[in-house]
């Protein structure tokens, strides 16, 4: 029996419901006619994803009567670009895609921000579905609306803010995910305890294992509480005007991280996990937090499996380049998410040079 | 002396103001400072128009303290298109532009459009400001936040709902505007008559000849009366999903005839005209409208030297085929404008078969 969580994204007319259950995806037709989405969906995956589920996804949505169009992007973040984007505009005007009709992405955070971006652009906006099938997808990308690719001088700088109408999430699908990626998405999940819930970050240091081992129940939990916090944050700011940037924690370092090393050393969630210790440290070295919350946070992250140190082959000018370029810089000025406290944060205007001066300490 | 006229425009907190005078373009850093654009601006432009303005609104904007960057396009239709989006970007990131950076788009349609959909994908969304150099473009395109570029299948099929910061239309503008291009942008202006306003209609009844003579004091009520109007629309359906589709009035067969002649043969405008003057025809055909608001659209649109009629070697299959790709179509029917009289309008849905042959009677 499958059991359906779920949690609201109350954005106004933009507001959606995040599904959350084991199984739930072969009953994404359901789920698609409850979000009002009508006939025509064009299904945005990868061979690797296609292979493991596209045809649950078909069976499911063609069951409930929609037409379905596939269309495969080659597998890779090296393929998150403009010119990916064109082609699946060919796909849905080759296939006379409507206002009305849906692109739904089947996939991970690549595959996820490119056909949102799609959605958001095709016809000036059509209606968009997240199906997410990595964790770092189901807690993170999938929720919130940002969509993108990239650019070749920095990641996600070409996007938009475009919600989904709704984010169906079946942590089944995490069974067939490779551990690094699991242990990498668990980054993020660390990451809400820390800035928002004292609660959550307990029970990961209690029952982490039991995460690792893919304890459905606790994974269905887990995964429910992340996007429900997420989905909070961005009820109060949707564009990150002001307090989403505390969804930032760790990324400043891990962003400028990934860049250093060309995005072929870690996975997003790899490096916002060393961000995430170095955001602590500086909190720490700062004042900003006590030694026990600084080594709570390093505990975690390291019982997760992730590091927690920069590479020391990584040059710490590579690292100031990546930040200037990080795009939540205003007035060449980086605004640094600090925690005060697990579940506690601030913001903190820093330079990027100071950011790197901290580092090196 | 210059006289500023404002029309506000009320979209809650993506409001903003259209200012429109004569000679304001040398004003325009005090009108972005009132819009709240901060310190760095890029003015896409083409080599046309740069060699006639761009001194004078990069004297203006640096006299109030902006850092301008120019970014050049090349000049036609044919380059609205995702890779010279691409460009904009590269030069954007080039100059460390930051999310509170600005966008200036300074021409006709082609950059305004081109211009606001790289504004709306550059880091998720940064400000931008139209200055519209065309009559097209100062009562049509520069309103209501439909950017976009087009596809080799379809004009616009990729874009954004964005509005501007604020738009700024300098009527002295129109003194360098080739009398064709003055003649296309009329179209649209008689198309918010007929639509929305029989004072509008009858005034330029009365006074198209010091309209063409290019009256300023003409021209900016005129134009003010349109964008208003225009606003006023847009206020109620930002994003199309219902009255906004009154603008369309004439532009679903002025659309295919343009796809129809490849964009070589009309103006937009041009077409548009035609377009109108057959969406009476088939208003009055179907008892939409009296035989006298027919002969008023018509007469009213040949009085501006446009054109009214199909040129009769445009095949009517070609018609069909481009009435189809048009994007407002919704399960295969198109939400056609009919004209019920003068100011006032209905919509009736017909399949592209259904117009081009009562285009054909």
């Amino acid at each position: 029996m499958q059991t359906l969580r779920t949690v609201e994204v109350d954005l106004g007319e933009r507001s959606y419901n995040i599904f959350v259950g084991e199984g739930i995806l072969s009953t994404a037709g359901d789920l698609l006619k409850r979000a009002g989405i009508k006939r025509k969906v064009a299904v945005v995956t990868n061979p690797t994803v296609a292979q493991l589920y596209l045809d649950t996804l078909n069976d499911a949505l063609q069951g409930s009567g929609f037409e379905v169009t596939p269309v495969l992007l080659p597998d890779g973040e090296e393929y998150k670009t403009l010119s990916t984007l064109s082609t699946i505009f060919d796909r849905l005007i080759s296939e006379k895609f409507e206002r009305q009709s849906c692109v739904v992405a089947l996939g991970g955070g690549v595959v996820g921000d490119i056909a949102g971006f799609a959605a958001a652009c095709y016809l000036r906006g059509t209606p968009f579905v997240q199906v997410p099938t990595t964790l770092l997808a189901q807690v993170d990308s999938s929720v919130g609306g940002k969509t993108g690719v990239n650019h070749p001088r920095g990641k996600n700088l070409i996007g938009a803010f475009y919600q989904p109408r709704a984010v169906i999430i079946d942590v089944a699908l995490l069974l067939s995910l490779p551990r690094r990626e699991l242990v990498a998405g668990l980054a993020e999940v660390i990451k809400y305890g820390i800035i928002e819930d004292p609660g959550l970050f307990g029970r990961l240091e209690n029952e982490l294992n039991g995460v690792l081992a893919l304890d459905r129940r606790l994974l269905t939990e887990v995964i429910t509480t992340s996007c429900a916090i997420k989905a909070r944050v961005i009820e109060n700011d949707e564009r990150e005007d002001d307090h989403r940037a505390v969804l930032n924690f760790g990324h400043t370092v891990g962003h400028a991280l990934e860049a250093a090393t060309r995005y072929q050393r870690f996975l997003h969630g790899e490096a916002v996990a060393i961000g995430m210790a170095k955001a602590a440290a500086i909190s720490y070295q700062q004042g900003f937090c006590d030694a026990i919350t600084l080594s709570r946070i390093i505990k975690l992250i390291k019982m997760a499996g992730l590091a927690t140190e920069i590479p020391k082959e990584v040059p710490p000018q590579s690292l100031i380049d990546g930040m200037e370029l990080d795009k939540k810089s205003a007035d060449g000025k980086i605004k640094f998410v600090m925690c005060t406290a697990i579940g506690k944060t601030c913001f903190h205007s820093l330079t990027a040079e100071q950011i790197a001066a901290a580092l090196g300490t």
